[in-house]
């Protein structure tokens, strides 16, 4: 078995992380051995290999957080799945790995319809763009919402949930060929980001009070976000893809009274109850089985092209996301 | 008749400013002419005369928000005030004058007791301080809250209503000699800031968890007070002393739940009803009259020596409040 395994932390992630031989191990009672199918490489990923997450794994690790995988081998005990079945396994288990042993307890089965690739990317972005659109600001039918970033994969959740539940979208890009993709995705508005973001939003907007704004890319991109808002709107930051601190000015908040909230998934977690992550995940999962709810893909990578496959990840200008299968 | 006026605004705010004689006015009907006692010069008369403020008046404008003056004359039909009766300006007067001219109605009649230097502060800063501490998190006896620029005018007011109140303060300064005043006011830890503000914070107050920071600096000021908070607190800007944007990086935000809000005066008084803030008012007044309530004075100036004074607020390191004495 291959697995993509890393021994320090440094700036530059695809120096850090390669692919090593190893014995596939056998599953204990209660265990299973999972062949992997697909794992996709989330910012979360490249943040975790330069030491800039706030989760650090102790080292030596095996990269990856979510993936769908195959049933190979059950341990003894072990009736929950069978030999065959599709699984998704839990978040932080260490997915870049052709094979991996897991707690049969932690795997969720998955129906035999649906595009691994997509199933393979559930468990982490589009809970986030759900939770986005719920757990700050209670939208009705008819409101606006706006994000930078777009064209990330919880920027392409947002629009197609967004849509879904009725809400509005402003869309914000860097580049003039992110537009059209979001447009056919049901992006209600799409603009390049740039200083007069708010006045070109309220021109395309017919001066919506947009109330809730959602950032994931930090340094003045917040600021223009903000001031794009109502008087009192929240702007949740969620990421920072700029690499820089979120920089909000008084004139854009203190004087206008926007809300500068953060997002993180793990603290969703460790709040919700186990009824609250079922609803939300069997919400997810119907949707992305069914093609309802898609990210794009740009490439997918073998795990022996591991630092191929984390550069990619990491560069700027992506037109979709980078998975491996192995 | 003098008073301070200005035609234009500029980055150099004494630059604008200038002492000007003009007509002693007439009260008309429903009208009162004020003597002027003092005035203070607040951080945001600075900002006001740079352009900017959230609320900048038309052009040309007097100087000066608050102050308190002394009934000279009154017109036809006005009964609610007496000469010589000493009255409280309705914030926004224009009040760097020697005498002025304002409706009977707007004025709040004062008891003949207490420090006129420290009453003519009394619109601003004292309300700011107490809604910071009342208006963003329910605090309990006990509880502690962080500030930076702590000798501040609303950073002393701070320090006074939360001991009154029964809560605990970090202060945090920029200078050593700012510590002893402090201290001598009632700041439970009086600390200067840097990098490491945090652990020392930590080690100050037994790692108490403090839910509520409050942040006039800006630039990475913002960062570190967010860093001192237990994961899930709020920090309330309401200034930016260093003329920068706040900064917040993820590390000290989205990975440990921290909100970041603004806090302008201009908006509660919007928002709150008349007995709300009448409800305030006196009890910031009986405070103030006693003396129980007060903010240090570093120097008066007569009106004709504006520039000097506007130059001496303008100006860091001070060691208090600024104020007119025509």
């Amino acid at each position: 078995m291959q697995r993509a395994e890393y021994t320090a932390r440094g700036p530059v992630p695809q120096d850090v992380i390669e692919c090593v031989d190893r014995e596939t191990p056998t599953p204990k009672a209660g265990e299973v051995l999972i062949e992997m199918l697909a794992a996709p490489i989330n910012p979360s990923d490249v943040l975790t290999l330069t030491g800039q997450y706030g989760l650090l794994p102790p080292l030596p690790a095996i990269g990856g957080n979510e993936g769908i995988g195959r049933v190979a081998a059950l341990g003894d005990g072990v009736t929950s799945v069978s030999v065959g079945q599709r699984v998704l396994l839990p978040v932080g288990a260490g997915t870049w790995a052709s094979h991996l042993v897991a707690q049969a307890a932690g795997l969720i089965p998955l129906p035999p319809v649906g595009d691994p690739l997509q199933l393979a990317m559930m468990t982490v972005n589009p809970p986030t763009a759900s939770l986005l659109l719920s757990e700050f600001i209670a939208l009705a039918p008819g409101d606006w919402v706006i994000q930078n970033a777009a064209n990330s994969g919880v920027g392409e959740y947002v629009i197609q949930l967004a849509k879904r539940r009725g809400f509005r979208t402003v869309n914000v890009v860097r580049r003039q060929d992110a537009i059209a993709p979001l447009q056919a995705l049901g992006g209600d508005v799409v603009l390049v980001d740039g200083p007069d973001l708010a006045t070109r939003v309220a021109e395309a907007t017919g001066n919506a009070k947009i109330r809730l704004g959602f950032d994931c890319v930090g340094g003045s991109a917040t600021d223009r976000i903000a001031r794009s808002l109502a008087i009192g709107g929240t702007v949740v930051n969620y990421g920072a893809l700029s690499g820089e601190a979120c920089k909000i000015a008084p004139g854009s908040f203190v004087f206008r009274d926007v809300t500068l909230r953060g997002f993180w998934l793990a603290f969703w977690f460790r709040n919700a109850t186990v009824e609250q992550q079922r609803t939300l995940f069997t919400d997810i999962a119907t949707l992305v089985a069914t093609g309802a709810l898609a990210a794009s893909v740009q490439e997918t990578f073998p795990l022996s092209r591991i630092k191929d496959a984390v550069a990619a990840a990491a560069s700027g200008g992506r037109r979709g996301k980078i998975l491996l299968v192995p």
